[in-house]
């Protein structure tokens, strides 16, 4: 296969990094109000008992109602993390929107989020969009943001709803999402806390492997559309034939240039994509499965809001406490990879 | 109207800020090869002679055929200023997308650019969105990228194709765009250089004033979606009326809590909104014309590529020589404030 003809070694190193200050000062999440179990999948798409959830690995899943919306969802997410945190809405300097997929196409979805989140008029908001990935270049975004003084705090909210664009005609790339919204607030904070390493690869020949066409400019009643193209797509092997191929020097690159080993991470956030891919995971470490979060069972894979969920869980759970080192890794469409090592 | 009920004085300051340190080290810009006068839609849309120029203050605009993207449009954009500049397109860390609408709804419009611009395979890329104002957002997530040594050359690419998404029907909607793409390539540089001041303000009390409803999770097939809701809406006069409610006081939080007088600005880069809203910018500013950068009647809006198309305009044209202040200004769906201080 053409797209699978990257040479690693042309993919250039980035200069070790230095520790970019960045805390977590609080974090919450907002779930749909409807659970829906792999039994009632199996009954409701005629699979035979046990199907959905063995195929899947989710047991079970929320979806929105027609009512609901990812702004809203987006919004509770932002409320429950104020309230955690006891932190003042009218103290949020900005607003990023980390969602893989955006509410409509114009304006961005902060501005929608901003609207129900009952944030202060005149806050600015805007979006970061990765695709999976969303959230974690939403934080390195912030911290660059906060390191210039820019903004003192920085409320970040990823919201998604797969449910409006599964194709239920396809298993691999229905039974594994959920909709879901997480949100982080995050300041420069201390000086032992923050960014160690991060980075981040596009690998634009796994650009059409993970896609929904319609939404822009190129697939439209314009120029031509069709009900398909409104539907999540995924080629889930050649992404796994692709990512299995870069996973391996991506690490190398993003965590012994930096003079990081794995036995100095005491917590793996990974992005929820599948339960094979949470086992890739866990055997391609070879950390203990204690130390990462899996949340995948109870929630499937969020998109963009799937990494905050998980971290959220991490803090709740009390495996984020100062001084520990935490992995976060992922990947998502485009083809995209992303990790970052995050002292707490 | 319950819209109009900001009390300016509910916007909370921000503290004056400092340089951050950024530098202009190559643009550059691109238009699709269709050149479509106001004569030529006079003709097209049944109007008599003179009508779509005199109505919306444009001569020439461009629009993309059925073949063109607007990925590919980013793309020759992003080449044109690595040729202006000199620069190796190995050399480029990051590349922003900085569209106002995206090309799909996943994977992000910077994988589909990096496509088409031939950088080494791995190079990051991911999406700031803030409809019009989304390159001026990128400039400011590039500066504190660039603050943290994350990253040490940045592209920014904003690519935008309106006539995907003009509704005909509109006179005042559809007659003022037009396509087209520029490219801006910044590094820290020197300390001279930079960001003086940079505030961007969103009023969700404006957010279906100007909007595209499909293209996400709020209308499509699966909840419901009309033709209607693929194309460009736009209340104009109550945008007019927020805005020009808000600008007063948004331009003094800008530029007198950071000690910086109208005096002190060299050049203006406006977002080319319409020909009105550019009367209005000069008369509100007081500047001289000559120091307002306008190339509206030549290239309409160009939504969030209208920006960094006049940046090029000033630094071609010799306007944006080292040691000058640049104020950058414009508004976007949201309804969004931004503005920038930008010494060159």
């Amino acid at each position: 296969l053409i797209e699978l003809s990257i040479d690693p070694r042309d993919v250039r190193p980035a200069a070790p990094q230095r520790l970019v200050a960045l805390e977590l000062i609080a974090t919450g999440k907002a779930l749909p109000k409807q659970c829906v179990t792999s039994a009632e999948l199996d009954r409701r798409l005629g699979h035979p008992p046990g199907f959905v959830e063995r195929r899947s690995g989710v047991a079970q899943r929320y979806y929105v109602s027609a009512a609901e919306s990812q702004s809203a969802l987006g919004a509770q997410a932002l409320r429950d993390a104020l309230a955690r945190g006891g932190i003042a809405p009218d103290s949020i300097d900005l607003l990023i929107s980390a969602s893989g997929v955006q509410e409509q196409a114009l304006p961005n979805t902060a501005a929608r989020i901003l609207h129900h989140a009952g944030l202060p008029a005149g806050t600015p908001g805007y979006d970061v969009g990765a695709s999976c990935l969303s959230f974690l270049c939403a934080l390195q975004v912030a911290s660059g943001l906060l390191h210039t003084g820019a903004y003192r705090r920085i409320a970040i909210v990823a919201a998604d709803l797969a449910s409006r664009g599964i194709d239920w005609s396809q298993p691999e790339a229905s039974l594994i999402f959920g909709d879901g919204a997480a949100a982080v607030i995050v300041e420069a904070g201390r000086a032992s806390a923050g960014i160690a390493a991060c980075r981040f690869e596009t690998h634009p020949a796994g650009r059409t492997f993970c896609e929904i066409r319609a939404g822009g400019t190129r697939r439209n009643p314009r120029v031509g559309v069709d009900a398909s193209d409104f539907l999540f797509h995924m080629e889930g092997k050649r992404i796994f034939r692709l990512a299995s191929e870069l996973i391996e020097s991506f690490l190398q690159r993003l965590l012994e240039q930096n003079g990081i080993s794995i036995d100095d991470i005491d917590v793996v956030v990974p992005h929820q994509a599948s339960h094979l891919a949470m086992a890739h995971i866990r055997q391609r470490l070879g950390v203990p499965a204690a130390s990462v979060i899996d949340i995948y069972a109870q929630h499937g894979n969020q998109v963009a809001a799937s990494m905050p969920t998980a971290l959220h869980e991490a803090v709740i759970t009390g495996l984020a406490t100062p001084g520990r080192q935490m992995l976060l890794l992922g990947s998502g469409a485009g083809l995209m990879l992303g990790g970052m090592v995050l002292r707490t």
